[in-house]
């Protein structure tokens, strides 16, 4: 639909005849507010407290991870925690940087999700670099396999303990080391939150180079440990380019002390990329130096109604020209997304546009000039609108606008959640053939005869980030079932192969696809992953089974 | 000197009482041109022809490296070359692939700036991955030691042969294999010349990542393999997060294929970061995708003169807050450089500004929108005449303008070599210590006598990239000799190591730098790089006596 009124409660996009009238550089879309009722709800998730995992997980008691995978079988050659082993941790962290306690040890053995849960008997939290080579040198000596740990926000069973693992937990190594206004390096523990990092450098006038919905939780350490991608990559890149350095305990506990803040360093292997996305396979990260850009003075946010994915792609392509340096994100959900979001949160309590779409473009841009970033930003919509590209848009007139737009977009996977089980897919494929995957797997699931309002799977929804080509497919079901299980894999991951995509794109390798990594690398890829491991890894106590498969 | 006057050979920039009187957004800088007289000499050395160097090197015989560097000792577990041997390879590669002519080989053996020559008897010229697996594979079997050679544009000895080392030249892989115009990903072989690429980039509004003087002979591949810098990594950032895969041959034969076009894989490690920088001596990068941005329509360069260091920090600071997104390079020179460009170069004919001043900035802005660049840049430059943090400037006005502002500084290691012999240091330096280090280097000259017009040493420059904390600190003297040598190293090393610097910043360790990296990696660092070469290469044919320190 192609409107020209300004609607009393939103803002409407005006069309191309309206547009035409306007005196050039006026301000379009800066008349009348989005008046959105509702309260944020970005990243709702992260307010959850970690007691509630642990009290549901006592209510309804999850099943263990190795009695759901009946293929996993706890390695032998480690060895089981004595009370000589507890003596020795005791020494080393003192008593309150270890936990035994049944019911505090339920946080860090079941996964945000509730999808794993663990066997781990002990926790600890060192609170140096210096303690953390102790007990990986310990545990290496001993054969006590172990797991590391950040904000345990992770989505594919990486950061807990499948049997009796002893969890290494960052929470206690929260400082930040240094920050340089001048070049923008912060140097931080690897147990800082990315949200309070985030918050530290906005009062020096600088960003976080990574943005994602568990900010509230998640460690720069977890983060650059599964090479989070998350809502800025479009813009400042991967952590591979933006970390600037790292400090890791390895396995028999040498410490890696590169914590450079220096741009350009071609002074041997770049070592510390081989950790960015390990998972906590090869060691623990416990400091990390990051280069943060400087925080954008103007940030605009806009959302557009599109009636098919060529025209999402036609929209992106130009993007790319006419926004160019000031485009920071360039987010896309489908119509199904947006129901899920409507039926089960606060944030879908008013839709953002007139009538439905079948398509949704979330557009951030990020600059240094407001009058500039608005004429870019107006005249592109505005072409958009002439070219019947998009149909119908509203653009955010204040920062409550702002969180309530990309409350939407965020608010998906929780509301996905709401249904019952999710069955969570996060696949890197070509932007052509982008939307096919979820046509394809909702055509497959009906054909089934497993996809319905009275079905157990009730709707299969397409979102993510399009210009890192990452989609997030999810399958909100009401139950887990085998059956559906079945349905789903491997055919998604042999779409994937067939279309020269990832079976993970952010979200890792973790356990869950650990026997599938074989989709996206050939043998010999995954034979010098071995080597890799083997060599800095030789009693193989580091996060055992998962990441790569077994042999 | 703060001028307001406009002068009839080039443009001044207004000062702050002029530019009071200006309308606002009135296009300050563009009444008048810069009008050099001189042609360009923008990487002028790289229109130096191969045979160049050949004749040169017939006509006064160069001492081989290993005559000049007596530590250097052939590892006798290398097998020497037989005509078993060459037959061998003739029959993989076929007659037009081999080169023993002795001439040929000159151009082989001998680096650019004629500083190493290496006693190859044979070049390699494999135009399939499938070629150059067979030939490693032979090559380890056999013990015979390779250096892989991309265009031999570097400048650290580290593409050259020692002793007798077979080169493998990737001069014969020279196809672009894919484009995507939606995605920006380009597959390449490892020969495509730099300047090539960015010419078919070009043609589809897109750009390389990275640009450097050499572009017109350096291969993509060498580029990759040394972890190349230049001047574009302000903006897009370095090769480990633009580059999306590689194809490497590792010294047993084995492929790995990972020319991955996608953004985003979190499918096990990162293996492809290991190579990049590690100067062939892992195995040999036979292709590469890269993910290349769009060219920028509009592009400003601005040359300013200012009185001290500090101000050119100031500079640098503001330029950070108001150029911000559109920003693409911020370099720095000396007085001390542009007087060599002057003596030595057409470029340096006539001076770009009124009078001397002892610093110069140049600053390039890449955005979509000519209107939105100028008035930034416009704005910026206006605030630092009236801040009075820089004196006098230029801003160029047309594209022939824009290269020869750009010839100066890129003229400037062209010229330094004029003198005679260049000691060329290429460092990592904080930058409010970025300038002391050249003022330390010059006072220890004088001191020991050395430096002055009637001495060995002639002039010690600085310049570089400010954006980057990259210092090329060049000392050109009449002839190389041991007792200036001794007199700068490891007093150089030394003094950035005391700051925590880095002795490579981006021309890699090769064989020159190969015995001081201590001075930037700890042993744990050295160590786990040794013990990841010696699993990749365990007999150490590829590009021995470089890269790590010997045993």
């Amino acid at each position: 639909m192609l409107s020209t009124a300004v609607a009393a409660r939103h803002l409407r996009l005006a069309g191309a005849r309206a547009a035409s009238k306007l005196q050039p550089r006026a301000p379009l879309l800066s008349h009348t507010a989005v008046a959105f009722a509702t309260p944020t709800v970005r990243n709702a998730f992260r307010s959850l407290p970690r007691a509630t995992f642990a009290s549901v997980a006592s209510a309804d008691k999850k099943a263990f991870t190795a009695d759901q995978y009946p293929y996993l079988k706890r390695d032998q050659s480690f060895k089981k925690l004595t009370d000589g082993d507890l003596d020795y941790f005791k020494s080393v962290v003192g008593l309150s940087g270890v936990s035994q306690d049944e019911e505090d040890l339920e946080v860090f053995n079941i996964d945000w999700m509730q999808k794993y849960r663990g066997q781990s008997k002990l926790v600890l939290k060192p609170s140096t670099t210096e303690q953390v080579s102790k007990i990986l040198k310990y545990c290496n000596d001993n054969k006590l396999a172990v797991v590391p740990q950040g904000g345990n926000t992770g989505l594919v069973g990486g950061g807990v303990p499948v049997f009796d693992e002893i969890i290494i937990s960052t929470a206690n190594m929260s400082s930040v080391r240094s920050f340089d206004p001048v070049s923008g390096a912060l140097v931080c523990d690897a147990g800082c939150i990315l949200e309070v990092l985030d918050n530290y450098l906005a009062e020096q006038g600088y960003i976080m180079p990574l943005d994602l919905g568990a900010k509230g939780s998640c460690h720069i350490g977890g983060n650059v440990a599964t090479n989070a991608g998350g809502l800025r990559l479009l813009r400042y890149g991967s952590l591979h380019g933006t970390v600037l350095g790292l400090e890791v305990v390895m396995p028999d506990g040498t410490i890696l002390d590169n914590l450079s803040t220096l741009r350009k360093d071609n002074t041997g292997y770049d070592l510390k990329q081989l950790f960015i996305g390990s998972e906590g396979t090869l060691g623990i990260i416990t400091g990390v130096s990051i280069l943060a850009p400087k925080r954008s003075k103007a940030v605009n946010v806009a959302l557009l109604g599109v009636s098919s994915f060529d025209q999402v792609q036609a929209a992106f392509k130009r993007s790319k020209d006419e926004l160019s340096e000031i485009l920071s994100a360039f987010e896309f959900f489908d119509r199904a997304s947006i129901d899920l979001v409507k039926q089960h949160l606060v944030a879908g309590k008013n839709d953002p546009l007139e009538s439905p779409h079948p398509f949704y473009v979330l557009i951030e841009t990020s600059g240094s000039n407001k009058d500039h970033d608005d004429e870019k930003l107006n005249s592109y919509l505005e072409g958009l609108l002439t070219d019947d590209i998009v149909q119908d848009g509203v653009v955010a007139q204040d920062t409550t606008q702002f969180k309530n737009l990309w409350a939407i977009r965020e608010g998906i996977p929780e509301a996905c959640s709401k249904t019952g089980s999710v069955y969570k897919y996060d696949l890197s494929i070509p932007v052509p053939v982008f939307y096919q995957m979820v046509e394809d797997m909702r055509a497959r699931l009906e054909k089934e005869g497993v996809l319905g309002e009275d079905k157990n799977v009730r709707s299969v929804v397409g979102f993510g980030h399009i210009g890192d080509g990452n989609l997030h497919l999810n399958i909100a079901a009401k139950s887990y079932s085998d059956e559906v299980a079945n349905i789903i894999e491997p055919y998604v991951f042999e779409w994937t192969a067939k279309h020269a995509g990832s079976i993970s794109s952010e979200h890792g390798l973790g356990l869950f696809k650990a026997p599938h990594v074989h989709y996206s690398k050939s043998p010999s890829m995954l034979a010098l992953m071995r080597r890799i491991k083997d060599m800095l890894d030789p009693n193989g106590i580091m996060n055992p089974y998962k990441y790569l498969p077994t042999e």
